[in-house]
């Protein structure tokens, strides 16, 4: 069974267009002009490992808190490339895999897109990837060193390779001894101010211009600040809470109120 | 006879009344207006996700002190859902099973729920499934990893997912960095008054008015203190006690000045 | 040889008599009231269960110091009951076991219970089933967790179990989080006067008034203090080594002498 | 290889005369007054457990310095008890067993020692049996537990079983929470004075009494005490040592000198 | 799979010209002193080893920061040997390696060396080879001590070794206490002052004078600084990034600037 | 393979020349008296073991700062004694073994030892044997204990074993607490002074007095002392790599600082 699951690789040269679609389900809002910045930075990164004559190996890393849309954006970047080979590595296919399993997983993904001239490989979530849990911290030493060497290892000749890595908080990469592995980063914001937090219910259709008005006055006097603080997915889950209630407005405060509040457990 | 019992998941569709069932045999006492509060909490989110146009994933955690009534409380909304598709995932059943067994009988488990156009699971003792134990603290990474990762897994296309899940205080959540993995949080109090506990008493039926003033003056003088902080488990099971001596109202007054003393350790 | 001893599982409505014996060699003398306080308590839970409308699962916990007579006491209410099923669980039965096949003795012991209508189940010496060593401190995880979901675990419909652990101190319960997973705790105390040791030693037969005055004077002088603090265990059997000396009396106060200095050590 | 050295258990009711007078090769000097005691000790300990009516389990540690002669002593008490069964189990027999085998010698032991209706089995070394390390400290979980039920396990009906265990300092005995599970402890000391290092060296025969009037003195100058503090073990060697040096007394002087000032890092 | 990666080793006295050559991609610039200097160092070890009458092993250690070019350094220095014997032992080529499968590699080409009169070994990245981490620190042992072994066994008579190892930092080197084993030792520094940056543009053929003036002058004014202290790989890399930007200059000093910054955290 | 390698025990009574002859390559220079004193402390202790009425097992440790010549050292004492069997125990042929084919191996030659009536065997590097590494620090457990049950088990009648054994500074030999377990130490000492320096570099032959007095004019006042502190293998390799030089002189000059000022990091 979990062998089989080790022979689903993509066919090769074939793209992951599916896997990655269900990474942006939510759309990719423009709340802030953090995003399209954000959007360029990966053009540019796709460009220089286009060119025949230049870097044939590049690892950029998104990070940010967690829901803030790192695996969204990471997504939309691949797609965008339009290289023959893009595949996504995601913790989500190898539950219940072993270390090694997980091992064998990475370098043979990474065996395939040396096959190709051009390749993207997304890397979802690496804490989770190597099983990282704070308290200790504790987390598979032999996933992560594979993970450091893979990240350096330069391709075959006329092959290039673009990863993008997502994984939450700079810090982590830090103390997994990570962060100087890649050759770029790119933070990715929660959602911070009261206005792009207007934007967005805006863009939701579900609250008029009142009840954005209501709710965010509600949210700033419950917390007693106008800073937010909180990722998009949380919020857009948040918004589809709200519907439910009779009082959409109240309950959608509510819920931010907490979210706002629990930061400080994240 | 381990394998065999990986297979005794609950044939598809089917609904596993008895198994919840067996959760609630206390049945459920209103001895506060938190209790209606927690069950209407639990049909929102219920609504939210039956809607089809709506949130695909939600997780909701219920936590709360030893024996408040988190179980049977998750079993309760379950069961009220009418969702084709329940489950049951309890450490109960998973005595014996090694960490990757574990993590099959999780996997297979959301692979079921899948197929069900609209599933609730419900994860009871979160912190008993990953092997927590607060020395050192030790648990089992990969299990935790791998809820981790089903909590954020998006199921297919036209699948609808509502996961309950239960654990002793949000300390242990948080520490587990589980806390933000959830979309939203249920809090399960203790019985913490003096009225609480007089409404049990009464609703248990095997006190007179008299005896129950009795005990609780004994109780209050015992301790000290208007304040009570256990959980409603261990209040039923006290009152059996109880009915066992002569000398019930005064037996119970002991059990219970035991149980408030014994909060300290817990 | 290991796999036949999981076998060894006594016939299903016996009642393991000699096994039980055996922890009783040494009589249950009533050198105290608390004796007698305890095996009623005992036969309070044995009632509480034995009821067809009552509690269908009951723990309870004898905590002590070494030497202290749990294991005498449990079997004793074990065997009073007169429960169709009883059954005494003990690290000295599992000598080589790995933990899997601990929790398969254990799980298979549960599983036997829960076909009679009504079963004891006596777990002995808890720190030792689990490995407990104080050092770091060890112990065997996936034991622990099993034994605290066995304890939590509802017998099926018309099926009711008493559960009697034994251990040295609440101390090592409190660590273990075994604490709150117990319905009741007994605890069993040292002989801790002059007076309880007087009535052991006119008990035994082998002092006369005379010298167990002596010896009484003797140890007091040695340890300038009338508390003893020594279990039944290590006094029974330090009369029988005073049996061996010439000068008993002297002999006698000297091995409780030592016995009394060492409880820094325990 | 190793399955075949597990059959290697003494017939029964055969006696291990030959390994246990391996442990005698250098005899039992009575350099102090302590010796003779300590064998009388050992003798009251067997006449308890030989008599049918009194304790069918008794328990003893010898504890002391490294060298200081606890296995020698504990070979001849074993030896002169005359009991039908005498078993040594030593570290010495087992290199290379991994726990679980350990274990298995050690269960084997015991159940060969039910067989006999008098038995006695020497635990060498305690503290190597249990892989006990000092930095961590470190040492096998399963052997230690093992040994601790083995310790108090009743043996069945009509059976009595004597056990002398020995280790080096009590420190470690409490460490392993080892030290209340024996009935009995005798404390076996170094060569402390000098007029008992000059007995041994008159009984040595190799020294008349100008060269130990004159080796005493060099020691004693070169230490700056009268104290000695060394093994009964490492005086022999050196005694032996110093028999090669044409410069005998001195060379034994300077032997000593290099085991007083090491004391300090045992 | 991984079995027949361990057959892979090169054929005997054949020379691994290609895998040393993909180290060396960007050339070998002389942007400092230093450079030649370290070259010169690497052909005295050569010569020193190549005359029949001296050291028979010799092992040298090249250490420095991240992407200082440590790899691309010793390989052209092997290259330049011309002895008969050159491998490279990376831990690129063990990914999915088990230690057992590490070592039986790392002892294979030792033996394979010995077969050749004269044979250069280049161990890259020793810190990853022992899965070095620095949280904890955590590290395969039995890896570690394999190497210190093979650092330290003479050749057999008539076989002579020269081994050029990498690492990052001396300080890893000093705590897995491998400083020792090592007959000499080469530091690689960054690229540290603006004229040695400047050289470094100036030979990559991107930057005019004028925008090389520009650039230097941005960094400075962004960091305060005239330091550098960056190496030279991720400095290839940002000029390659650079390159797609229509504002080259201020892009190369703001990917320089944020790898300045950077530099506290590796 | 490993199998194998299991079995190239030398042929009984045969004695391992070769092996030893390797470990002497670069003669002993008697740089220093104590390199006699130390040649003459084996003699004596050979002569111990040989006499049929003394000590049948001895155990001496050479301890010393890394290449200060103990490995060369006791393979001299060893093949001077002339005794039948003689076997160096050297983890160099142990790469690769794990824990219990170590301990296999280690028993394997004491049994083989045990057969002839007179032993040397030479355990070389027993911090690299037991896998110590300082981080932790960390150790084989299972071999160490393996080591010090042989270290103390008594041969066989009428056979008679003399143990060398190796190891860096005395400290470590505490730490794993094998430092009491030795019978007799023998410290091997740096070469410490610039007269020892001066009789080594004359010895050598390669240098003339005037390039003697220059290249210690230099050290001294490169590192402004006297003291050298360094071990004679890293001279002796220090002065191979300046006869590559042309400024001889000054290279080993240049070498010899380097190392004194590592001293700190070893
Ligand atoms: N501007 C945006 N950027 C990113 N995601 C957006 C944006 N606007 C809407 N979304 C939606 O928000 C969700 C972001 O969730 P996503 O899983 O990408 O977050 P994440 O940071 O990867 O979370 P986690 O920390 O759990 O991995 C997606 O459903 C996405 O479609
Ligand atoms: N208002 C109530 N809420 C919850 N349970 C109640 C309530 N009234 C009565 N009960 C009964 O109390 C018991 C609560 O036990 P339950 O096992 O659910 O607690 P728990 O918090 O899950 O305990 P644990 O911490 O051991 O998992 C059940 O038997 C339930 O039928
Ligand atoms: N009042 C008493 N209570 C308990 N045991 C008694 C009493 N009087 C005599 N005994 C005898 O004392 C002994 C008590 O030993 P027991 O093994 O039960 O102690 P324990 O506390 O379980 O010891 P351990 O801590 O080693 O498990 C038994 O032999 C029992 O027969
Ligand atoms: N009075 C004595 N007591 C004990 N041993 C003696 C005495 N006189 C001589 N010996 C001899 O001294 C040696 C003591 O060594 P033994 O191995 O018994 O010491 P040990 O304390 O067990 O050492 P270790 O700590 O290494 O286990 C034996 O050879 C014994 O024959
Ligand atoms: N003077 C130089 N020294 C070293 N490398 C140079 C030099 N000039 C250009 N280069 C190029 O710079 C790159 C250095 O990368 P290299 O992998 O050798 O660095 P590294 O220090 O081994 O990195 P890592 O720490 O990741 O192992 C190579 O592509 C090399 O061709
Ligand atoms: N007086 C001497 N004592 C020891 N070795 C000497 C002496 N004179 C020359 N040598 C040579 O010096 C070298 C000493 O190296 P050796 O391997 O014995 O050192 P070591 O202390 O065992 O090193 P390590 O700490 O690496 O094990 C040998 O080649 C030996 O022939
Ligand atoms: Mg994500
Ligand atoms: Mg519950
Ligand atoms: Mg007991
Ligand atoms: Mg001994
Ligand atoms: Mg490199
Ligand atoms: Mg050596």
């Amino acid at each position: 069974d979990f062998l089989h699951a080790l022979d689903e690789v993509k066919p090769l040269f074939g793209v992951a267009e599916e896997e990655l679609g269900k990474c942006i389900r939510g759309g990719i809002l423009h709340f802030s002009s953090y995003i399209e910045n954000i959007l360029d930075e990966g053009r540019l990164y796709i460009n220089q490992v286009r060119k025949p004559d230049s870097t044939p190996l590049l690892s950029v890393v998104l990070h940010g808190p967690p829901g803030s849309g790192k695996t969204a954006l990471a997504a939309k970047m691949a797609m965008d490339s339009d290289f023959p080979f893009i595949k996504l590595l995601s913790p989500e296919d190898m539950v219940g895999f072993n270390e090694m399993q997980k091992i064998q997983q990475l370098d043979r993904t990474f065996r395939d897109a040396y096959k190709s001239p051009l390749s993207v490989i997304v890397i979802d979530n690496i804490e989770l990837l190597v099983d990282w849990v704070p308290i200790g911290p504790r987390f598979s030493n032999s996933v992560l060193v594979a993970l450091k060497v893979l990240l350096g290892k330069q391709p075959p000749k006329d092959r290039r390779l673009l990863i993008f890595a997502t994984t939450t908080e700079r810090s982590v990469l830090q103390q997994l001894d990570l962060y100087p592995r890649f050759d770029a980063e790119i933070a990715v914001p929660n959602v911070n101010s009261q206005q792009e937090l207007g934007h967005i219910l805006q863009q939701s259709g579900a609250f008029d211009d009142r009840a954005i008005h209501q709710t965010l006055g509600d949210i700033q006097e419950m917390t007693g600040s106008q800073e937010v603080g909180v990722g998009i997915k949380k919020i857009l889950t948040g918004i589809e809470t709200a519907k439910q209630d009779e009082d959409m407005a109240g309950r959608f405060a509510r819920v931010m109120g907490q979210a706002i509040a629990a930061r400080g457990y994240e």
